[in-house]
């Protein structure tokens, strides 16, 4: 946890940025996974961290600006809690901790949104992702679920607070991004012909448990890297094949690290392995040499899909204008996704505030249809302070060749013949997560390996 | 997963049960983190694995008794899902699987719930946990989630069906026990002085996902043993300590392993470690030789408690006729919590359907007001076919000392002048799972080492 007044002076800034009404932020419940009482891990919503700092269920966080208040709704734990649960601290001993001095019962809450309702006061919310909050917002306002309108000003508000990373963010984030470099590198010593994918999947998730870190999301750690984000984790690493690995840890107070690499069961990558590698290495590099304030992401998404077409007309895999054919969206054949997206306390950063807002603007709003954009999060000018990732990649996926080789789709861009040879091939990642300074970036976290020299060297060390 | 015949035999004996209406049995979705994409590890729920059998997010299943007619409502991949989570065998094949020949978009499901509202036909549900079920089943019956009232008739066919374990899934729990076992004997030869507590469970969850399996509830592993759910996990091994670990593993088609067991931190327990954990053992075996068909488990709760006063009385702390001790509930200054519960595809088995309709009967309801009987979650005869833990402890509760010396409470049965020279010494538990048989009784997997002697030379191998 941040110190007291951090979490007092993120809240002041927010305040003065909303013009009035009550501001209502929402932590999230322990889950249930198969009963009431058999629950998931609890992990606090990412805003109520951001403003009110406490890892602690079932909380609700409100700024009456009206009337000048701050208060935390919970629960006190009772004795039965004592027995099954432990001495706990009580709620306004946390609720001090970040500097509120008001606490209420959580069942007190409905009457004040009640009363604020009847004054006809804007009860500002940030769009529920939880069902139970759903539910209890739909509960408080006297609406159905569809009827919920989140608050747009609270949410533009948030997001342009939480996308400038303050100087102790971003060294909790290095920290993330730290142990996630020890989580490839430990996927690098251990992986082997014969080993079953999961099993890599444990390791690392017992390295950062043992590193008093969590998993910023379920690791893709698999030998088919093609399909995008594959929780398959059955298949046995044999050579011949690549193994991809997208692994980031989240520190105790929920900051994230987002890193791929992708590396050869056999000691060395083969000569095909070897020249798509480079490809997408050339488009990290020539990526992240893009990256200050003030170019747009969607611009440095669009460089990174024409060095990837480069690469792939020089080994015949494409053909006639690179630039026409990213143009045209042709790239897509082998990069389907998006080159990256904001990184904080979520590993897409504020997903959940919508990416119109998040990572769009409203001069330039996100492309929801054309296949390949609709999945970049990130699109808009850069700023000094964000955090985000680059990770290019060439994904051959055999069922997306032939549903558009069936229509002659991108045939005067795509060597439909030539790929055939390598509809087996599977996919490449690499990914780096990068500051945007005032001067450009900086690299967050070591320099994990990443060049093939560097990166068979590592591997014939354990292979 | 099982034969296509045992889903469909199980659904027909159910259907026999129920007189009309359309039985709806919701699957479970992957439940967000912290936005929509990031999500927990999918867990199906348990009722529809028990008569669908797939581990399919976002199912329902449907069975129509006026119509005769069985359907699972799913969703078909999309050319995106293929690119996002690779190829997807089909709603269909998935549901000839299980015997279900008719599949329709889950799109239309509100439109057949709405038709068989419009004849006044009865739609059966079970008590819906997760929120998400909750919305969905109040946008389908149109009605608020406290409005919405769980069919009774169902609950009792289902737990009554469910309670009766088949061969084929004794074998499960046999194979999720066995692998239960192994991770307990991890931690006796991992645990040391000087070791966090996480570093176990760490341990515990990489073993448990490289035998292909869950774990079935979060671990408690923790010097604080008096705290029974304790989920802290930052506490360092220090000698003089005990560990307590109660941990199960879940196999891949969702049965449960419960056991726990508390072993000395050092290679011997002291001497009054090793007093109290006799006697909670003497309450393990003397409860055990109890288990048959017909014995209530309520007679039998009350049984280990009160070989769990004798013991105490005859080391001083506890006092008077342990027979009266026991009707006063004095025992629960020791042991507050109940002696065990049914386990099967969840650990505490359909704790969903109300622990009245699985724990009880309407002739002996459960009693939900008195301390330490209003935790104990299995009262009713035991019938051939039950499978259950039986989990005697002494928990020693500094706060709940002070709570109730300070009323003088059970001040007759309890020695506070001795137990207060206890009142930092811990918890201690051992747990075991049986099958009740139509002769008695069986212990499901390996016999985990218990004994004093055989606990003490197991760790002096590694300590």
């Amino acid at each position: 946890m941040f110190t007291t007044s951090t979490y007092q002076n993120r809240r002041q800034a927010l305040q003065n940025k909303i013009s009035g009404g009550i501001l209502l932020f929402l932590g999230n419940i322990e889950n249930p996974i198969n009963f009431e009482h058999n629950t998931y891990p609890f992990r606090q919503d990412s805003t109520f961290l951001y403003y009110f700092g406490l890892a602690v269920p079932a909380l609700v966080g409100l700024i009456d600006l009206d009337e000048n208040k701050e208060i935390i709704f919970g629960r006190e734990a009772t004795i039965d809690d004592l027995v099954w649960t432990g001495p706990q601290e009580s709620l306004s001993d946390r609720a001090a901790r970040v500097g509120v001095t008001e606490t209420a019962p959580i069942s007190s809450l409905a009457e004040y949104i009640g009363r604020a309702i009847a004054q006809n006061r804007t009860i500002h919310f940030l769009p529920p992702y939880q069902s139970a909050n759903k539910l209890l917002l739909s509960e408080l306002l006297n609406q159905t679920p569809s009827q919920l309108q989140p608050s747009v000003s609270l949410i533009r508000a948030v997001a342009q607070q939480r996308s400038i990373k303050e100087a102790q963010e971003v060294a909790e984030i290095e920290r993330a991004v730290a142990v996630s470099t020890k989580m490839h590198l430990l996927t690098m010593q251990l992986a082997k012909a014969g080993m079953k994918e999961s099993e890599l999947v444990n390791a690392v998730q017992a390295f950062a448990g043992n590193q008093d870190c969590a998993l910023a999301y379920p690791p893709i750690i698999t030998v088919h890297g093609q399909i995008l984000h594959n929780q398959v984790r059955s298949n046995i690493l044999k050579n011949g094949d690549m193994v991809l690995v997208d692994a980031g840890a989240e520190t105790a107070i929920g900051y994230a690290g987002d890193l791929t690499r992708t590396f050869p069961v056999a000691a060395a990558f083969d000569s095909r392995q070897r020249d798509l590698y480079q490809i997408v290495l050339d488009a990290l590099e020539g990526a992240r040499a893009q990256l200050r304030p003030g170019v747009s992401f969607k611009s440095v998404h669009l460089h990174a899909a024409k060095i990837l077409v480069e690469g792939l007309k020089a080994v015949g895999l494409m053909k006639s204008d690179p630039e026409e054919a990213v143009q045209n969206h042709a790239h897509t054949m082998f990069f389907q996704c998006g080159l990256g997206h904001l990184m904080g306390l979520d590993v897409h950063d504020m997903e959940d505030l919508g990416e119109q807002y998040v990572g769009y603007t409203e001069d330039n709003p996100k492309d929801t249809q054309t296949f390949g954009l609709k999945s970049l999060r990130l699109g808009k000018p850069l700023e000094a302070g964000f955090v985000l990732t680059v990770e290019p990649g060439i994904y051959i996926i055999p069922e997306l060749i032939d549903h558009w080789k069936a229509t002659n789709k991108y045939s005067d861009f795509v060597n439909y013949a030539e790929l055939e040879k390598f509809r087996d091939f599977g996919g490449i990642r690499l990914e780096d997560n990068f500051l945007i300074t005032p001067e450009g970036h900086q690299l967050l976290g070591p320099d994990l390996i990443k060049t093939i020299d560097d990166v068979e060297s590592y591997r014939a060390r354990y292979v």
